[in-house]
């Protein structure tokens, strides 16, 4: 995307390089979309993956101080030693698939052992409580911001191409929710789900938080203002995380609800960054849908996860090696000596 | 399922494994239930996938002499070919994911190079055109069964405990309509797609030749008679795949429309061989939910695939690779010393 003389050109040429594959036309459905995306970001029409990683940003959330979580606030620092201990969902997968796994305590008051898969850099203790006041302040989202950044950065340093998005952070759908009703401008009751598992009550309770924490910071608008208000450490950090991939040209594959919606707040900050994503999958949050919606995005999986450290991005991961592999290594019409369709083939 | 006093038994077990997990109740949403079949099958609450094998069957159909396929009939021995060479989709997905692939010629005359990947014991040189006549001999499809089971024993010998199934037949998708039509009792209208790419008016010709050989063939209506009458020897090959993995107590992945067609027969002669069969994705074919849903089947994948080869199935492995993964190396709440939910969050 370096000129705009040559893309029109690149596009025809990697259009025409899936086409001639030995297949029916467009018989791999959405998997040649992925090709065209990836060959795309990589401006290459045989690009390979290599050392894929996963960044899994931590924070704590004031919020939870209002009751909108079914789970204590405890369990982020307690599930950031279940992932350096290895025993956690996206190890699991990351393990399967053959994905490094960093994990990025961004704002986690704890005391954790130091390891090599962890970036132990608390930007604080945790976020304030948004029913009440700002979630962070300017300086702390900056700071958050450049954490990504460097994470992402510090990937790349290491071979790795592919970025992927995970977080852990009790009280974050409340976050994702607030961020997606004010960016999308929708009802918040449309925007608000159980997260890890609320009652019809404590949901009720929870939208009711959600909408007045809205009213208050009604002046809340410009995508760094919404992130202040209603974000935290980890979804600022992911911000980061998406607009230095956008500046190094490499794809990075968003999960769930609440890494959609640092999707939302980087693609308010730079239009641009929007290329650079990858969406993996359809969480049964309800906001989702409209985040995804607002990002004209159209995700790989539909599985009903909600359980976010990037599970659902891990899980689409082999797709994009797939599509890939594809561009990379299948032969040709040509190459093959396969027949074309015949025209109108009835006798 | 040995027997019914211990299953239950087995069932609780499997379930109270997948709940302990480091995870909200149910938030892995399809890969629990993913996992929970898969233990189910093999009757293991940490079971591992080994040496997974794609079969993919290969045959030519007499009824592309009634002109119902974009492509010519020669481009199944040409894909053969492509397949033995490396250079089809089907090749980059199994290399990309880890299975062993193997072709089975079960009806296509051609004279094939020997190869290690190829095992080339044809039934006969194409299936009869349906459209006249029933397109096997009712000993032929006995002896397609044969080969299907043979392949899988070889397998399983070999040390696989997992298959996956494909296919290759130019005009395939005309008796996958057929065998739908019949088998669930819908119009052949419905079942009926565009295959490898007809036009508007090839498919109005397809569907009126389909109709016209569902009328001539009235009376065939038991499941073996309905395969002899509008199957083709990949088909019956596949079915008999079916019934060995059940024999054998093995999940088999099954791929799109022609594979699930298959499937169909498979369940009527054996109601039994259901419970192995996992289903890997929707195809683009309208007929295919027609069958999904006669199976109780519920798709892994939904992206709008319609190329065949076994294509759907090797994208969706990676999604039961990590299904028994996690049943196999997750932490459990206990384990990890994480806390569980609180009752009714808010104060």
């Amino acid at each position: 995307m370096t000129s705009s003389e040559t893309q029109p050109d690149f596009d025809v040429q990697l259009r025409n390089a899936i086409d001639s594959k030995t297949k029916p036309l467009g018989s791999l459905g959405r998997i040649e979309e992925l090709a065209f995306s990836l060959g795309t970001i990589y401006r290459n029409l045989t690009p390979r993956i290599t050392n894929p990683r996963m960044l899994v940003f931590a924070g704590n959330h004031g919020i939870t101080e209002s009751g909108v979580s079914a789970f204590p606030s405890e369990v982020t620092a307690q599930m950031v030693l279940n992932f350096i201990s290895g025993g956690a969902a996206i190890n699991v997968l990351c393990r399967t698939f053959g994905i490094d796994l960093e994990i990025v305590n961004a704002g986690v008051e704890f005391d954790f052992p130091s390891h090599s898969d962890l970036v132990d850099e608390p930007i604080a203790a945790s976020t304030k409580n948004f029913h009440l006041e700002p979630a962070m302040t300017a300086e702390q989202v900056q700071s958050a911001i450049t954490l990504g950044r460097r994470r992402v950065q510090a990937a790349v340093d290491g071979g790795s191409n592919f970025i992927l998005l995970g977080e852990m952070g009790i009280g974050n759908t409340s976050s994702a929710a607030a961020i997606t009703a004010r960016v999308t401008q929708t009802s918040i009751g449309v925007c608000t789900g159980r997260g890890t598992g609320l009652t019809d009550e404590s949901l009720a309770h929870k939208t009711q938080v959600l909408a007045e924490a809205l009213a208050r910071h009604e002046s809340a608008v410009s995508p760094l203002d919404v992130l202040a208000t209603f974000g935290g450490f980890e979804i600022a950090a992911m911000v980061g995380a998406i607009l230095q991939s956008k500046e190094l040209g490499i794809p990075v594959m968003v999960d769930g609800y609440i890494t959609t919606s640092a999707a939302l707040i980087a693609a308010g900050i730079d239009a641009t960054s929007r290329e650079v994503m990858v969406f993996s999958h359809r969480s049964q949050e309800p906001g989702h849908l409209i985040a995804l919606q607002h990002l004209h995005a159209y995700e790989l999986l539909n599985l009903d996860l909600r359980l976010g450290e990037g599970s659902g991005a891990a899980l689409a991961f082999p797709l994009a090696k797939a599509a890939t592999e594809i561009l990379c290594d299948m032969a040709t019409f040509d190459a093959a000596q396969v027949s074309g369709a015949i025209d109108s083939a009835h006798e």
